[in-house]
């Protein structure tokens, strides 16, 4: 005898930002959903669209050629069903204010949900590991408190083990290094605020300090899924 | 400089049978793609969409729930752009032929690519290690030479391995048992012909003897976007 299947909202996916750390995040998605058979997962609509031009380039080009590709995605999302939407890329989120106002569904945003995470640590310094165009654009800064900038030699390696991820080599040396100097400068603990820095880290020996703004809004869509009666976007 | 970006054709990926399944052929094209930065990674557009009933049940009872849903499904992917569509899901392809003469796309068939792996192997046993709907479907028999088919003791155990991996957890113990019941009835290598098995398999200790379909039907579809001037269905 199979239960009845509770009504869930379709989380719509902007995906490919990089293709990789998009599978992380539905990896998450499920992990994080209580499940005994496929149809209690969350249903999940992706469009992994590899093809939008480099967000951190754009930021600090002071380009705006991400924006419509991702806005063309997104559409194409709600068309196809998407109730709730969400983009695994934080540099991309420079655009969310953009992107919100022309989209009809919310868009969950990836730093609101890092920062509802980091809530309780309020005051104990973090060391922010994200691209250079995710820290041109403040996302982080305007919501956080006490944080620990990476200094050039820090930030030479998150750009590093970021290439690393997205070439399909695991980057972690490079990611572990700076982590080990913003740790040396203050870090309590250490906001992964690139989508691709969860699998650089992974299996390394600093994940007691890491808090993964990727499973931040991966819990979101789950909470955002499962909400009733009305998304409650985070 | 980036260089010019090579036009590639969406992949329509219709999933959630299982959700783990369907991010672990994610990932296999993923790995599958020869990459050093997001913009030389295939698109994919997937519908995972758990809520599909379940496929072997439907086989058995001689019903055909899954099939609508499943239509339903791959014409929101042809709307969405998809140009050639995947199921990652063996006992799926039981509505393979019905599916595809009603979808514009050309749907790559699971089976059939798993057979080409297999094709430099024609000869030796393989056991075919499938759910209870795959095996009465017969997509596999017909298509294999020498097979080496699980007697109930094993099928028990690849039903629970699976039922384990859709729940969440590992159901390895179960499906290396029914592995070696296999091996000790003469195959002399293992057919992983439901999505959940290479989940249920990994890390094991008889991974040498694994044919892996997800990872057939994987490269499958980068062959098939990336081939040229059109797409060559397997």
């Amino acid at each position: 005898m199979s239960e009845p299947v509770q009504r869930q909202r379709t989380i719509g996916v902007l995906g490919g930002m990089g293709p990789a750390a998009t599978v992380d995040f539905l990896a998450k998605i499920i992990a994080a959903t209580p499940a005994v058979r496929d149809q209690d997962h969350v249903p999940v609509i992706v469009r992994n669209v590899p093809q939008i031009p480099d967000r951190s380039e754009a930021i600090l080009a002071g380009g705006d050629g991400p924006f419509r590709p991702m806005l063309e995605g997104l559409k194409v999302l709600e068309q196809a069903g998407a109730e709730v939407l969400a983009i695994p890329c934080n540099t991309a989120h420079h655009w969310h204010a953009r992107l919100s106002r022309v989209c009809e569904r919310p868009i969950l945003h990836i730093a609101e949900a890092a920062a509802a995470k980091l809530a309780g640590r309020r005051g104990a310094p973090v060391g922010l590991m994200a691209t250079r165009g995710t820290l041109a654009s403040g996302l982080y800064q305007a919501r956080l408190g006490a944080l620990v900038l990476p200094d050039e030699e820090a930030q030479a390696a998150i750009d590093a083990a970021i290439a690393a991820v997205k070439a399909g080599r695991p980057g972690r040396a490079e990611a572990e290094s700076a982590a080990r100097r913003l740790l040396a400068g203050g870090a309590r603990s250490l906001l992964l605020a690139c989508t691709e820095l969860p699998l650089a880290m992974a299996g390394g020996s600093l994940g007691g300090y890491c808090v993964d703004a990727t499973l931040a809004l991966a819990e979101a869509c789950v909470a955002a899924s499962r909400a009733r009666p009305d998304p409650v976007p985070v």
